[in-house]
């Protein structure tokens, strides 16, 4: 069973939650009110074998394990208030410590130090879990997948593809403070916003379906990463970690202090779905991306 | 390695997390503030082959995957606000959908509705995280370890020992409604409070360290589940989840609709240490209690 069936019936079931739950399982991060204010709140797993290999630096499999959930939060135009991470670490695993440090040190870089955790031994592969708590950076709130609307832009920052053969998905920067400028600068203007992990295509899919709207992207528009051959290279390849969303009006160029790029891609129209055209053809967007098969 | 060690490594490194931590690693939950009031935070793992078997039914696998993580809310005399839950399964694990709908269910009826989590497959045991955000139940707040006081008795809730034997462990009932009574009932009476998961003796001695001071508990007045044998086997059993606290003045016989009883233990003084009485020869408590040993 493809895990993003397995997820798509958490979303289902997740209707009707009550209580504190403004946005259930089915965003970036889900959102919550415990009385204080909105928060945003998010948790992802990082396997041994599936998300990195067992020759990759210590140091780099905890900035992954963090930054993934801190790239969710920075997704929802929040920021990073504390972490909590676990470790299902394979037996003979002698570098616990180590582990734990780095990853405690990354979390604290990205403004979530981690507040507590658990650790077990496990005849099996490593699984790190990293929960994050978060709040929104501006007014405007979190921008949620379901708020594109017909006529705006499609933007994304960055460039796209190559991040598992390059290496870049182990050493990504979450997109914190570019996303809170953003928010800062487009208020409500700014519509959905999602970052890229499984792919521009699917990715953007999943904004389209949310929103109940059409989104159509220029393949010779999309921004590749060196080396990267082809707009569908770029679409398809996944965990790049960059922002993707939409907009009206005018749409800031750079972000941050490294002048992050930002790139329009195309436009939301009526309508449902996603297509990129690549090379005058349109392709459907579920042809493209890539999912974890287990 | 025992993990005991490797957490408290992670412990010794929490110092001076800032930002919005009010209380770090080491106690049943962390403590923020975000900026609306205080919340506790948790999070758990239940792994396969070793929390439950293979045999354990769905429903109780999952009820316990929650139980846990709600049982640390109590304990900080908090009540659950939401949860996140992931799973990495088992590879040909089939009950996938079944699984996280129990959990939803368990986490919704403790009050923690799941608003998102995680699924991946490994190729090793299964293992369930479940965190859970709460907020403290009154203003009294969280009774931490560090808040016994000498002069202070201690107490606990229901019987203890044989609840892997019995398999009490799999239905523990949270003690969420009894925390939030003493609390209420005591206001600043109550000192410090932790959920029995590694033995009366173990756990007693975390209080006893925490809060610098000495415990010492009377064997003979131990309540015992039925078919427990003796005082030695309930203060060694883990996974009770029952509620041991310390408070000075008169403290409630029973708490809760269904009567739970308050049982005293012993007391309070000055020293170091946790010693348990049985058959006239103090016992130090760190001969009881057990470890989750690799």
């Amino acid at each position: 069973m493809r895990e993003s069936e397995l997820l798509k019936h958490i979303y289902a079931r997740s209707q009707d939650l009550g209580g504190a739950t403004i946005v259930g399982p089915g965003d970036d991060a889900a959102v919550i009110d415990a009385g204080g204010g909105p928060l945003v709140w998010t948790v992802d797993q990082l396997v041994e074998g599936r998300h990195y290999d067992a020759s990759t630096p210590l140091d780099l499999i905890a900035r992954k394990a963090v930054a993934r959930s801190i790239s969710d939060i920075a997704a929802m135009a929040s920021r990073p208030i504390a972490g909590l991470a676990t470790g299902a670490l394979r037996a003979g695993f002698e570098d616990a410590d180590a582990l734990f440090d780095a990853m405690a040190a990354w979390a604290k870089r990205w403004g979530a130090p981690l507040v507590g955790g658990d650790i077990a031994v496990v005849n099996g592969p490593t699984v790190l879990t990293v929960a994050v708590l978060g709040a929104p950076a501006t007014a405007r709130g979190c921008p949620l997948r379901s708020e594109a609307r017909v006529g705006q832009g499609v933007y994304v920052t960055g460039a796209l593809g190559g991040s598992l053969a390059s290496g870049r998905h182990l050493r990504f920067e979450p997109r914190v403070e570019e996303a809170a400028e953003l928010a800062k600068a487009l208020g409500d203007r700014l519509g959905a916003m999602i970052d890229l992990s499984d792919g521009l295509g699917r990715d953007a899919g999943r904004i389209a379906s949310a929103s109940g709207v059409r989104i159509e992207i220029d393949g010779a528009s999309v921004p590749r990463a060196a080396g990267v051959a082809d707009a569908r290279a770029a679409a398809s390849d996944g965990e790049d970690y960059e922002l993707l969303f939409t907009a009206s009006g005018e749409v800031p160029e750079r972000l941050g202090a490294e002048g992050l790029a930002v790139t329009r891609l195309g436009r939301i129209v009526e309508g449902s779905g996603c297509v990129i055209t690549i090379g005058g053809r349109e392709v459907d967007a579920e042809e493209l991306g890539w999912d974890h098969q287990s």
